[in-house]
């Protein structure tokens, strides 16, 4: 520690970009992330856990999210011990997602492993990209994928585990959806207008097709063919089709029906005798059949053209899992809540180191969007579950105070001695507030000679302390004398009522 | 992915010194975490899950495993986003512990947090060193620390809370041992010898007290004189004290006796009227009558001067978790299981950022190792529990084996239905082999029509399979045909009676 005073002292923060989490933000998303393992497991899914660290070799470039194409890694190159002067080595990095690792496992693994395999994981990834509102450099992904296997059936599983796990976790029937769309639906329409798999305006109408939400059937039309005036006054160039070529992209926009065997239809009218966008929807029509025999409607999934969303990544089926009830933003507003989980069918990742195309489906959700929309939706406790403090009055008496919180621990209830210094007792209590403390047990000199102890509902006391008007609060008492041997069951009936309290 | 195709395929290999996890590896570790974070926040601790990247400044130079002064870290230096030319900016890296993270959370946040705080943390670490046999560049920790407070109530506190934490997870009491030193004893000594702090010689004391264990009071002397004749003939050379200089050294590592009070006089003898030395003794003195009055006896926390470890890192007390049981190494011989847990009181961690001293005692749990520990002894299972494999006999019915698995899956099973190609039958029960699935289930057309379903008991027909003069075994079916309405029922019968085989 010598050197440490010759040197400026470093500063204590947070790396950018880099958040801490503390108390029930930890133990919340921990029981979440069991929750979800349960679920998965339940479903025949193993659990991997893959190293933070791959080479970058085995990373490769494909970061999912076509949203942050340049999203970039934390790398760095390690030193090569074999050489005498410490030449640099092998590019190291942290992993980006859950997926790249899965591919390099069951490449190295093929072998041993079942086949299909249904493996989860769950864990922080890490993306080297400038931070913003809510967007961290470090966050959770939890993940499942069934690798090996071109069954519709493994897709559709996944997106009926998806739909059983947001309910385990919290979010009631109808609160949710899982909408499910296919990329060779998109690609038959692509072909469908003549456009050949490597002609750019390829990439230009799919970047049209995600700005329908905005700007509607018109605007679309308008962005594909000549441009269109912005409600800023700007003119946005269009595509330069003809009406006529882009008439497939509309027909898949508005294809949604009021039945899927109406959208089904009017899909097949758009992608025409494109094989591969007749194979999409026959993929379709699969996965809406097993939805329908294991009885889940279109109020938690649903065959939906419209999601576009992750389309340049996937290869087959897409799914994406939206909240549907409204929040109010930070200016107020109201707004859907949105996407908390999404996924679908991927090609080529085991590919990259085998050489063989390995089908696999996948999943993926966003735990740390799940949690927010919980506590906004005032599903999980935003006040913080402190332990019952036990104060020192008498310094020399700490072993009579550790065997009171033994004594409630024994019985499951989380307690705590103050180990503060105990000269000012004000400062005991002020500590016991800071850690959200329901009850705290007083044992003074005089007490401990008459057997008793004081036992204090800090609950009850801060409302009474806060309101004067509250005329049922105030005849309950906050704080009570009774026997030293009554400890446990006293503090067990003020949780109690505590509990009962809140609920009311 | 066209790219991918043109440069030379990746390796899929695990970097050097990482490993993947599978399966139970994953689940039974889970489940020790949960247990574990169960008993600390029992006792009061909040969770804080810190990023796992610090900036190098934050993090220092104190790796606290002193076996391994030279262990570095994964850095790698920031893009600098406000230079035009990308000049690089801070250096980022790895954490290696979680105590360094904790000092820059308390630092940074010390005002808003209570004091004392209690928190605990779990999560990997990472040690940029050269790998080898079980000792891997990411691992697990998994820390409790209180700050804020000098009181030895808070370092007891501890010690009973790993008692209590070892018993939770499964290590019974008689099977571990929690040992207590204290660094002021050894200061004491050191003092009493006439060696002032910044004496060179100190170390070398040190380094001679850590081979007390292999040889001896005798040897000891030895090397703290003028040296001594290894077993292998090679001559070591001596600290250079006089006989009579090495005294305090020889009646501090001789000084256990019979009884905490015996042994205290013992060592209030080996450092004489150093007042450091005479403070740790008092310290280990408040921390025993914590235990005594808790009811801690020897057979769980004992104070025990002969536990050096990590005393070059601790200010105060030290102490350790060794199981005591004895286990069978690679070669066959016999060795105690020895250290799975350890920590002490440190100081100086918070101060490097502040400049204030703000006294610590923290606790750190070798997940892995305890896991192995309990693999060891047969207390967790080594065979993974597969899910029911619902078999396909015919492609087109899939929905119908999906409902199966829906059936036994709310009925609390863990049940999948076969995805990959169905053709081949006996490829599914291979499949079936290799999940460790308990049971399958087998519903053709035949068996469609009739209404019935057959399920097969895999365990039993493995051991059928394998031994045909098991008379016992034999008279048992291995498999049944049941009406389909009873599938979960008869399922579930077979589970129980599995599980009551492996019990027995």
């Amino acid at each position: 520690m010598a050197k440490a005073k010759k040197q400026p002292r470093p500063k204590a923060i947070t790396p950018k970009g880099f958040r801490d989490y503390f108390g029930e933000e930890v133990t919340q998303r921990t029981h979440m992330l069991a929750a979800i393992a349960e679920v998965y497991h339940h479903y025949g899914f193993d659990a991997l856990e893959s190293s933070a660290v791959e080479t970058v070799e085995a990373l490769g470039k494909f970061l999912p999210d076509v949203d942050r194409p340049n999203a970039g890694v934390f790398a760095w190159q390690e030193a090569d011990e074999n050489d005498p002067e410490g030449k640099p080595g092998d590019w190291m990095a942290l992993r980006y997602d859950l997926t790249a690792p899965l591919a390099r496992v069951y490449a190295q693994h093929r072998n041993e492993l079942p086949n299909p395999y249904r493996r989860y994981a769950m864990g922080p990834v890490w993306r080297n990209e400038k931070p913003g509102p809510g967007r961290y450099r470090q966050f959770y992904q939890c993940d499942a994928d069934t690798v090996g296997t071109a069954s519709m059936a493994a897709d559709a599983e996944i997106c009926m585990m998806l739909s059983d796990t947001l309910e385990r976790v919290g979010i009631p029937r109808g609160d949710y959806l899982v909408r499910v769309n296919n990329r060779k639906v998109l690609n038959g329409v692509l072909e469908a207008m003549g456009l050949a798999e490597d002609d750019p305006k390829r990439d230009d109408v799919l970047r049209t097709i995600d700005k329908f939400d905005k700007v509607g059937e018109t605007g679309v039309r308008e962005l594909l063919g000549k441009g269109r005036l912005d409600a800023s006054g700007a003119y946005i160039d269009g595509v330069g089709l003809e009406p006529q070529q882009a008439e497939p992209v509309l027909a898949f926009l508005t294809s949604k029906g009021d039945t899927v065997a109406e959208t089904m239809t009017n899909l097949r009218a758009a992608v025409g005798d494109s094989k591969v966008g007749q194979e999409g929807i026959t993929e379709l029509e699969q996965m809406g059949a097993l939805f329908a025999a294991a009885g889940y409607g279109d109020d938690r999934i649903l065959i939906d053209p419209s999601i576009v969303r992750g389309l340049g990544y996937y290869t087959g089926p897409v799914f994406e899992a939206e909240l549907t009830f409204e929040i109010f933003d930070e200016k107020g507003r109201k707004r859907q809540f949105g996407s908390v989980a999404g996924g679908g069918r991927y090609d080529g990742l085991v590919k990259r180191f085998t050489g063989q195309e390995v089908p696999a489906v996948g999943l993926s959700i966003g735990v740390d969007r799940l949690l927010a929309a919980l506590r906004e939706k005032g599903r999980l406790s935003a006040t913080p579950t402190g332990p019952v403090v036990v104060t020192v009055m008498d310094r020399d008496r700490m072993a009579d105070y550790q065997s009171m919180v033994a004594e409630l621990r024994a019985e499951g209830i989380r307690a705590e001695v103050y180990l503060g210094n105990p000269k000012n007792f004000g400062n005991q209590l002020k500590y016991a507030d800071k850690r959200h403390s329901p009850v705290a047990v007083i044992e003074g000199g005089d007490e401990k000679e008459r057997g008793v102890i004081q036992i204090k509902d800090l609950i009850l006391g801060a409302k009474l302390a806060e309101s004067a008007t509250l005329e049922e609060w105030k005849e309950r008492p906050s704080q009570f004398e009774v026997p030293r041997t009554e400890l446990v069951a006293k503090v067990r009936d003020i949780l109690a009522s505590q509990a009962k309290d809140q609920e009311g």
